[in-house]
């Protein structure tokens, strides 16, 4: 680990990463992706000049992460309507793109609920589509909000569970821009830390089997010239017992009333690591995630994905070559298990982190409360 | 988990998977190895004709694992001998084919010093030829017989700690007959639960980033008829808590004299879980590997490995791209942490298993007691 101090090599390029962005006229309307699937190897911009070409994005994953697929379902209406497009058609089709993306539903709702409104309104297909897009653009605005608010409140937290300064932080997964209207959840935290000189080191699990630790945070943590070392999973355990992570940072898929939290697999045999080892564990969510339909950690169905993620690998480059897309690293006939996610019961989650401000310890109480809140200030 | 207690496919192939053998004349004398490299691809046999094959085929990782290193350093010896090459030469090359292999060194070594003698009391080169092959081939037989043991006092320590049978076992890396003599050593005792018609599911640990688990268990799993199933090394934790995982069972690369267990990174944090879930956690590994010189886990140097491993993946059919002969899946430029092993101190591994027998629990007095009955047995 003599390296583990140096700085990464200084990248010129600017230091944003828009996932997305809208195009006036005159080179839109369109919308404009950064195609996620050929990262880290290429900076592809996408250009979406319909829904449709919005639809095989989502397919193709090229745009990917549940905040972020809201935002391009409002836009994709949004677009279709600018463009003249039969907007319900649209919407129907962008709504079908993922249809378990909960977050991509919500965003096509948003925009299109705007666009039938002001058209029965006005009758004014003109004002509609700026109806939708103003909706559009509102939903990306309070996205990156509410990332620089859960970046305000997770730093805020480390400072007071590290008042020593200088954080190690082990992440999991991809939780920055390239899930978000703005700076993301977890990562947006470690930014946070790093822009106040308080970061020493990313620690970034490549996150099997999709490889979107090595794939798109190192990604993101070089090009904001964080200090970041990329490590397999199940190295992790070996920096704990070296004393070498101060805090783990993860995003989650859905919280459950009781506080237990969905995310990405291999969240929680961190979760475990970190209680072994007194190390704070912090999960950094929006309020959103948060469903009070899903009583406890024993109520959330865990996705099985399929085999072939795990029995081949892919990569941006890698030729296709297995049924899956993919290299075989198995033998031919192999089973795997694959679970989308686990599980952290709320007794290993140190704290959880919202726009609305950091609970802890994470009680059923205390969730319903800050939800409580937050709906209060949301329609006052 | 739908699939979980399928059969695999029936594999009509003979079980035994010898990884290395001797070959007499008129086919030899040569060295027959499995190309460890092109597996679980392809069976390919490596013919080797002198100690430079041999030499090239270790720098090549086509025979790898510590047991079988040093069966192979032996044979190496032998091959020169019986084809009248120049033996110290042959033995010096092979020796210096992988410096740090101590079994390597000790195997090379064993044949060279019976050749030796044998010169010296009848300088009769055929007779001395003769010598080393018996040299070798004892080693050989030493290896599997100790494989054999270990898995005998292994299945019994299962029956004796889960007394219902149907034992779900989860292992990591690759600890089978592709490393050994005989049948390896944690996969011995997980084959002979399987034979005994005990195994109800083996899980295998994908073992990044050099995936020995993916390629190489499953690989001999599937060959054996077991009921396997493959996961990526941080979806264990999910299986800990569904309680689908009766034992953990894990070989060791070192294991220092109070009992801390040196193995491939990875062990340390499947030993937090299974404490953490009351799982026991079971060390198999033959008396050589206790090392009476190393007092303690915190004199255990854990090598730093090259961090394209981390940064590239390879398999057989990848072509090569990036510097270190993989397909880049991290930025360029990225660091790696990447450990080759962790360390499990002692009070977290439930029993040692070993040929003499199993230690449990892991004290310092109780394995040098071992190890002395070990020697006394070994002198007698």
């Amino acid at each position: 680990m003599a390296d583990q101090y140096a700085q990464p090599r200084e990248d010129k390029r600017p230091t944003e990463i828009p996932a997305i962005r809208w195009e006036e006229p005159p080179e839109g309307p369109v919308l404009v992706l950064l195609d996620q699937t050929r990262l880290p190897a290429e900076e592809v911009e996408l250009v979406c000049t319909d829904a449709s070409a919005l639809v095989e994005a989502i397919h193709s994953l090229a745009v990917r992460g549940a905040p972020l697929l809201g935002i391009a379902g409002a836009y994709g209406v949004a677009l279709a309507a600018a463009r003249g497009f039969d907007v319900e058609e649209a919407a129907q089709a962008l709504e079908g793109a993922r249809p378990t993306a909960v977050n991509l539903s919500v965003g096509v709702r948003r925009a299109r609920s705007a666009h039938r409104a002001e058209l029965t309104r006005t009758g004014d297909p003109t004002a509609a589509a700026t109806a939708a897009l103003a909706a559009a653009r509102t939903l990306h605005q309070q996205d990156a909000e509410a990332s620089a608010r859960m970046a305000a409140h997770g730093l805020a937290l480390l400072d007071e569970l590290l008042p020593g300064g200088g954080h190690r932080i082990l992440t999991h997964c991809n939780t920055g821009s390239l899930v978000s209207g703005g700076e993301g959840t977890a990562l947006a935290v470690a930014l946070a830390a790093h822009r106040a000189g308080q970061l020493r080191r990313l620690w970034v699990d490549e996150t099997r089997p999709l490889l979107q630790g090595a794939r798109l945070t190192a990604y993101e943590a070089a090009r904001h010239g964080m200090a970041y070392t990329l490590l397999t999973d199940n190295a992790a355990g070996s920096l704990f017992a070296a004393g070498e992570v101060d805090a783990v940072l993860i995003g989650a898929d859905r919280i459950a009333a009781d506080g237990s939290v969905a995310n990405k697999v291999g969240s929680y045999p961190l979760a475990v690591l970190a209680r072994y080892h007194h190390v704070p564990f912090i999960v950094v969510a929006p309020l959103t995630t948060v469903d009070p339909q899903t009583p406890d950690g024993a109520s959330i169905e865990v996705e099985q994905r399929p085999g072939f993620e795990v029995t081949e690998v892919t990569a941006p480059q890698v030729p296709v070559a297995g049924a899956g897309g993919g290299i075989p690293v198995a033998p031919l006939g192999a089973q795997a298990y694959n679970p989308a996610f686990d599980v952290t019961p709320p007794e290993l989650v140190t704290a959880i982190v919202t726009e609305e401000g950091a609970v802890s310890p994470v009680t059923a109480e205390v969730l319903a409360e800050l939800c409580a809140r937050s709906r209060q200030v949301t329609i006052s």
